[in-house]
């Protein structure tokens, strides 16, 4: 399981001092970013040089508790699934390292950069995601994150 | 059906030239802002004299194609649901008026202001909202929408 | 004078209900965007088919007064300067349309794509930004605007 | 000096690649957050509890070279002015660590929270802040970052 950590910082808080729920979106994807990063697949190179683009089909959020301006929180980050055009991962935000106070589920496809058609997962990429596959508890129902994905 | 505009700015779109993705829900919000003012229940108002607070507690979004730099989009909001302590708006994003290009849903808790417990909706939001009630096509499934809500 | 009207939206307000500073510079650009496709320079096709980009060299920005969620602000765009190889745009934020709540300053340099070296301002875009240039009062001091620019 | 270090996200940069300018004020601000708490008044704090708000009355930038999706910045902050009612910071980002490739300075004033009028720095706030205080070099000319200030 991959780690990251922020806190909630002034323009992530509304008037109520609560983060923003866009916001967790961003902080799921800076999440991301470190991951695909540590996996050896930089977003940065891929954008730049890639025949391939990864944009999402589908995000997802549950807020389960406030998380507050100064709050630190830990993310905790696996691939739920691998696809064949498309990959699954998922956020818990722990308030303080603990309580889960916030779920982030993103589906990612693979497309051709200029056609933007979905293509296989390429196996390099395929390879770095696997040891990071972990079972959700409990197994997400058959095609539940696959609505959107081709 | 409440419709609202916008186009996607530099400050939108990643260095792919595409909406990132997380910035759909803050148009998404901003949509629900306009409605809730034309509704009666303008948030700003809400949050500063209210005794409620309307976190959300669920948000989700399908992306069926790219929103780029420079498109017009036209928000169609409904609201999909109205509960007994929440309701669920779902919003569709047209690419310069025609073809849907995302979707989101947000489920909206009303919640007392500090202990953050759910309470009922109020009865004159309910009757705001109501008007904008519609069937989703075709019907949500049982629960879909109740996940994260008391 | 060119005109442009937003409203501040919760997630452009703080944990006291005020405007996040950063956030002013992003409505000034959105003025700016909008300004620019009215002069003829949309600026995605610029950057889609351009052999030049406009990136800012200077951004400033004095708070007058706060603006809170809710308040509607009438913005009044000006070009300030038009240099050899930048021009400088100003903005006016108008609280309710009536006080100057907040003002910017920012300094866009014409460079080559690639290299990102200076080069002179197109004479369309000249043309285009000339109607609108309108002397400032007081006259700003000699190369007040200038510091960052080549 | 204080020192804070990010990383250009994806949601940083617009679709040339390069850091979108009012995004560097939200670096800037979270460079000043975590200083902030590391001299001991936390902003989430001081907004909680605090009789005064300390809001920015002017902010300005130059941009001296792109900051492109994945540069590692380095942030050097130092306080350059403790007046009666106001101080001033300001941060220099380091393009991995090395070149200076933007500045930024921030003027904050310490407000009465409901009057919005000034009121002096707090003692304890000026002594926190005191052994940051670097001389600017060259020094900063006569008034340069007080223009907005009380």
């Amino acid at each position: 399981m991959y780690t990251h950590a922020f806190q909630v910082s002034l323009h992530d808080a509304d008037p109520a001092g609560i983060l923003f729920f866009a916001h967790l979106f961003r902080h799921a994807h800076d999440a991301y970013e470190a991951f695909m990063a540590a996996a050896g697949f930089p977003l940065h190179t891929a954008l730049e040089g890639g025949r391939v683009l990864m944009p999402l089909v589908h995000a997802e959020a549950d807020y389960l508790g406030p998380l507050r301006h100064g709050d630190r929180v830990l993310v905790e980050l696996r691939v739920e699934r691998i696809g064949r055009t498309s990959f699954t991962v998922g956020c818990e935000f722990r308030r303080h390292g603990k309580q889960i106070a916030a779920r982030t589920r993103t589906v990612h496809t693979v497309v051709e950069r200029t056609s933007f058609r979905p293509v296989p997962v390429p196996e390099p990429l395929r390879q770095a995601l696997e040891p990071h596959l972990l079972p959700t508890d409990p197994p997400e129902p058959d095609g539940a994150t696959g609505l959107a994905t081709p």
